[in-house]
């Protein structure tokens, strides 16, 4: 059992709390039993577990047993220290990121893609992962300025999609987007004025574009949109909060591309 | 300017912080600039605002004082003392709860009702209440045990939506759906095997029950439903986030019930 703080896993384990620590190692962490149950079974690669002296969820020890991954525990005052949420559950794993292309994108005959265009707060960004991999969506472009895909936070939003659903992180868009608009009908989720989401054309490759929470969609990723896009609203509210107008735009393509595809 | 937290008015706010309080007094309070302003037009019942003695949003301070409503200056240190935000914006008003008597919603011809059964968290039902709002509906039925409507993260949450949507709080559920049902169409959403929601049967009079995050809606009030309703989910994620659910249901609801009605 590991008791100090000053142990070289531990400290590992704290420099990932912050993005620059997670781009250095390529590595990030995930909090919980459940989640990390989801990594074992999706075959993600686990480095190792750490779990506090006092965890008691022996399904889950056992698992980590059976499958030869290794793991320590460590007082529950170190594990307090390292973990991200307020009320630890007591274990944690080390896990390597997925390092991927956006250009394998290009391979795709059929596809639904969600692009996030500087899309900021984690609790959206891990709510809009989950919710596209609900809806049959194939890929996440996550562009440049968009909150990290490993950010505990946005994990915890995401639930177990971040084991399904590719994420392509950190992916400069206007370039992308020009490169995509080829092969893929490109849409941009505005909050009035586009052509309702539940009429707008949608193609083999449907993409659609989510802008950040304050500024919408910037100009030069607008540019390579073929169509904006609006949810009908018949009532009094001005807007939609980010996180469930994106998942209403999902659904709506989802329903209809899903019935010719 | 009041400098003493034993002012009397002071010590009426803090205790509005908790459901004890506000039934007590059937006062509540809101924080923050843009939502004041948005009571203020809504022509609530606005009892006294306090601000910060560093408040300095003079555009608010002229509406309050051309609308001659009661205000006072307290010191920052007392004002971030009664405020419920981690960063206040330094200004606070107190009004007064609307009383509501859930048989007035017999009276409607035509409605689109939500109905929240015990759904526990404040963000969740603020954010229905919004999206309630902007599909048009007609009113918010919240049963027993759901947040408090004046709790203020629901406030935050709904935004300005909490002055236009009538919001019924507090209703016996299985009593008042057994009354509702012989007048309005009763569909309960449950996460997976019900009519899928873009193929259930709407009435003119429609209602849609919407169960706790983690235990659903509850039998007795599951019992005074017409049809179960599903959000197709063609993808892998098991769930959905609460109140991205309910956003899409009621988009797709009020998508189609707006195309006849």
């Amino acid at each position: 059992m590991i008791i100090s703080d000053g142990n070289p896993r531990i400290k590992l384990v704290r420099s990932l709390a912050s993005s620059h620590g997670r781009k250095k190692s390529g590595l990030y962490f995930i909090e919980g039993a459940k989640l990390i149950e989801e990594a074992i079974k999706a075959n993600e690669d686990i480095l190792f577990i750490v779990y506090s002296s006092d965890f008691g969820d022996s399904t889950l020890l056992k698992l980590i047993i059976d499958r030869d991954i290794d793991n320590f525990s460590v007082l529950p005052d170190v594990f307090v220290n390292i973990a991200d949420t307020a009320t630890p559950q007591g274990v944690l794993a080390v896990l390597k990121q997925q390092q991927r292309d956006w250009h394998e994108i290009m391979m795709l005959e059929h596809c639904l893609l969600l692009v996030l265009d500087a899309v900021q707060d984690p609790g959206n960004v891990g709510t809009m992962i989950r919710t596209a991999d609900a809806m049959g969506f194939s890929a996440v472009i996550a562009g440049r300025g968009t909150a990290d895909q490993y950010n505990p936070k946005v994990l915890r939003a995401a639930m177990g999609s971040s084991f399904h659903m590719p994420v392509y992180n950190d992916v400069p868009l206007p370039e992308a987007l020009t490169e995509l608009m080829e092969r893929v009908s490109v849409l941009a989720a505005v909050p009035r004025g586009g052509i309702d989401i539940d009429e707008a054309p949608l193609a083999d490759r449907t993409a659609i574009i989510i802008g950040n929470e304050a500024r919408g969609i910037s100009d030069k990723v607008m540019d390579n949109a073929a169509y904006t896009v609006s949810i009908g609203m018949p009532g009094r509210a001005e807007s939609l909060n980010a996180s469930i107008a994106a998942g209403i735009i999902m659904y709506e393509i989802s329903r209809r591309w899903y019935s010719t595809n």
